[in-house]
């Protein structure tokens, strides 16, 4: 099973927000995607379910075209900022609701974590504090049984403790029935242990999809003098310099390709993947050579 | 100038929100106002902008009632998650709507801004993104020149570079015109070098008030063989312990009433800021004894 994005544009208000985005997602693997505000990300994740129309190209789950397809839109659930659910409307509704539209919703897996949040199934929505509403609609997307999940921004006004608790059901549940998982965040450092692969978006693109693992191994940071830095790091993709005195920082995306041995005057240090993405989406940055 | 909470409740559908909430606000100087989900933290800055009606108690202002007092409400100003303005209106007209009803609104610091986050005065609110969207809002709030600005989950939906910059504009209008941000917040590693008061609610209460340096001296961990650490810690307030093998850390909150010298087995670790308040609201911690 594939989900193949190919060639999708977006044009608002006079704005491309989505240039010629092409990708594939893997079944049962947990996506990270990331990008800077407006980057387009959000718009991609409503294209994909049907809630916004791209202006060119196409999105098919094993080469059927999912646009206005119900039988495909079953297998795609989209958590989003948008609440869906009227505001009067009981928790213990909304898991009917989507029960009646998704078959197979785990209803004891989405009691379980009702009382592990706390949180009461005859509360309605609008009573709720903004944490709350969205751990609300957590809870129906990861009781959902659709190949392919898709979380916009799952733990915005999550406090520390429910950030964590979230991560730990999305690894029981896609323990438990793997799936595909898209988690669109800013919060990085928490999600890479979680993320397989990687998909970076900037500026209505998508600059780089790798695995989690790829991008931890050839993201580093090289520190020493300035002019051995310099001379060390002229064949590869240099993302950010930093200099202080003499000494210069480096930011490397290719760290496979710097061939020669380090000097012994200089230190290498692996990249986060927050780090990573903050160099790589710098304004005004290198980017484009990426 | 000072803004008293006098032992204000709320009641909500049947639920206790708020339970006697005491606190002195002094003029000129930034709040970290800490809670998990559901604290209470909202509720409580929706009543001193009277923007929510109390069960019991007061909000003075130099002694003013300020309870649908004019005068009072001028010198306040609260950003949430609410929008107040319409979604249709362009950012160029709130800042012209903000400007006529608050004296001093700084339009030259808010175009600075709006330059530095790269947004257009002609875009409307409806058309932003999520993040975006924030922004423009935290744009308004740090132009205004109210005496007590209160920012309910600022930097909601906000990418790293964003926060960052917004912390930026945050110091550098209160270095121009001092006066009192109380900002309430999850991401609270990224605002300790900014506050210079802690608030922390708990279930409705304020659980602690204190200045963020007083917090770090004496918030603590202490690690090493249990029964040491057991020995040691056995009159202070101890949040948390945690065991792994016969090794034992235990979080303790008043690390200035340890007394003796630390035993040479021992080793003693100062909190920050984020950890300090995580294990102080653990649920079934042992909060209740602070």
């Amino acid at each position: 099973m594939t989900l193949t994005i190919a060639n999708l544009s977006k044009v608002y208000s006079r704005k491309q927000v989505l240039s010629n985005v092409t990708l594939e997602l893997k079944a049962e693997t947990i996506y990270g995607l990331l990008g800077r505000n407006g980057a387009g990300k959000s718009t991609l994740l409503n294209i994909i379910n049907n809630r916004s129309i791209a202006t060119a190209g196409a999105v098919e789950l094993d080469s059927m075209r999912v646009y206005e397809n119900e039988t495909c839109l079953n297998r795609l659930y989209l958590m989003s900022e948008d609440t869906l659910f009227p505001s009067q409307m009981k928790i213990k509704q909304m898991f009917k609701q989507t029960a009646a539209f998704y078959d197979g919703f785990d209803e004891n897996f989405a009691k379980k974590m009702l009382t592990a949040f706390g949180l009461d199934a005859n509360s309605s929505l609008r009573k709720l504090s903004t944490g709350y509403r969205s751990i609300a609609k957590l809870i129906v997307a990861l009781a959902v049984d659709c190949d392919y999940i898709f979380l916009d921004e799952p733990v915005l006004g999550l406090d520390a403790h429910h950030r964590e608790l979230f991560y730990q059901f999305l690894l029981e549940t896609y323990q438990q029935k793997p799936r595909t998982f898209v988690i669109s965040t800013h919060l990085i450092d928490e999600i890479t242990y979680l993320i397989e692969e990687v998909i970076i978006m900037n500026e209505g693109e998508v600059i780089q999809a790798a695995s989690t693992e790829e991008i931890l191994q050839t993201g580093v940071a090289i520190t020493g003098p300035s002019e051995l830095v310099e001379a060390f790091v002229v064949l590869v993709k240099v993302l950010d310099k930093e200099t202080f005195g003499g000494t210069m920082t480096a930011y490397v995306t290719d760290a496979d390709k710097l061939g020669a041995e380090l000097p012994e005057q200089l230190r290498l240090t692996p990249l986060n993947l927050q780090t990573y993405f903050i160099k790589l989406t710098k304004e005004g940055g290198q980017t484009d050579e990426i």
